[in-house]
């Protein structure tokens, strides 16, 4: 998918408003979880095949494939998080994921539903001032699961090119 | 309530939206009035017996019962918001509340909603930026009113550690 | 309209939430495109005889009628566009809104919908860390179109008084 160009959605507004919804309740669930820093059930938000890229917009706009954390399928997605919730060697830090200005572009034949979403992720350092570490826009792939959705494809693609301190968490 | 922990919902998927739906529109109107400065309306979004603690993430870690504000009952945030309306001893300043991600965890026996809503508090000095003033989460008990909302409990909890300023009106 | 002055809505809560849905999608087609850069198009958001206006919270608060950018008539609007979009004087950036707290306030007679949402405007200099730019409340007037909207009247009223770079592109 092109994910530079604005795109207008294909869907009819009551199926993109139902699709909305869900996308915004699934992000609420996920965006808790990485800031209750529960990170060992963040791979739970995806599928088993899934990719996960966080990547800087230049990045994107340079053509350039890979980002600062790529994962293709769930067992890199553990592995990450495993390695992360082991790890105690960075400073600690709240995290708070703001999102908003969900839209959902396309539903594929096969259901995938195609969406954007702005998200802020807001850190604050133990002692620190709270700061605006990232803020960007995740373009994703879901597939519907039960009730609900699971991440198929997700690009947390961030404008902010000056990061204020190391990106040690999931977006 | 553990306000801690990550925590999955209880409820049905279509009881949780509906609920989300009016836990949307109350913040909007409850931050609409802080943000107008109307501040001796902002009583008037609780029960008489409600609760209302403003605190930070790391007292709330530490079990720490009270924090930088804490009333109980309509009374006392009468009692503040009066206070404030006449004193003029602070330096004049903008409020602007964003919120998102709510989420719908439970509906009690009773009727009474808990639910989570994530908020930014961005302040403006006159003269002054736009400043990233507090960010955090509402941990909310609601009991529907009408067909509104009134907040039983409503415990403005934090990220932020270092203040930029004097934390002068409720949030 | 008064717009400094706290309103409350004097819609039904059904009637409201219907429209908040139609101004949420609005706004979020509205800041994508301006998000992507592809400013030719923001004009087709508006009516032929639309008003907006970028000005100040301060400004609104003296009285002062006009502000940073003043646009009557569809004319004005895509002169602005063309005139920015063919401009490469200011130093590249990426823009990112977030908008929340949506609140339909009215609508009148003929239709009109009077409507209030918050709203971030992030900005991003090539090379330079993200930082907030402008923060504040789009105070609408919609008319429908369609099974959508279109702009008759947008007040962009920002709190912040104090910005760190031009504003090139419209919010």
């Amino acid at each position: 998918m092109n994910i530079r160009e604005w795109e207008r959605s294909s869907l009819a507004p009551e199926t993109a408003r139902e699709l909305r919804m869900l996308v915004e309740e699934f992000n609420s669930e996920y965006c808790s979880v990485l800031d209750a820093g529960e990170i060992e059930k963040w791979p739970e938000f995806f599928t088993d095949d899934a990719l996960y890229r966080l990547t800087a917009r230049e990045n994107v706009d340079a053509g350039l494939p890979v980002g600062l954390v790529y994962a293709e399928g769930k067992g890199m997605l553990i592995d990450r998080a495993v390695s992360i919730s082991r790890t105690q060697t960075f400073a600690p830090r709240y995290n708070l994921h703001v999102c908003g200005n969900v839209r959902v572009l396309h539903q594929l034949e096969n259901g995938d539903i195609i969406a954007r979403t702005n998200f802020i992720l807001l850190q604050t350092l133990v002692d620190g001032p709270t700061s605006l570490h990232l803020a960007g826009c995740y373009h994703d792939r879901f597939v519907t699961h039960g009730e609900g959705l699971l991440i198929k494809e997700r690009q947390a693609i961030y404008d902010t090119t000056v990061i204020a301190n190391d990106v040690v968490f999931p977006v």
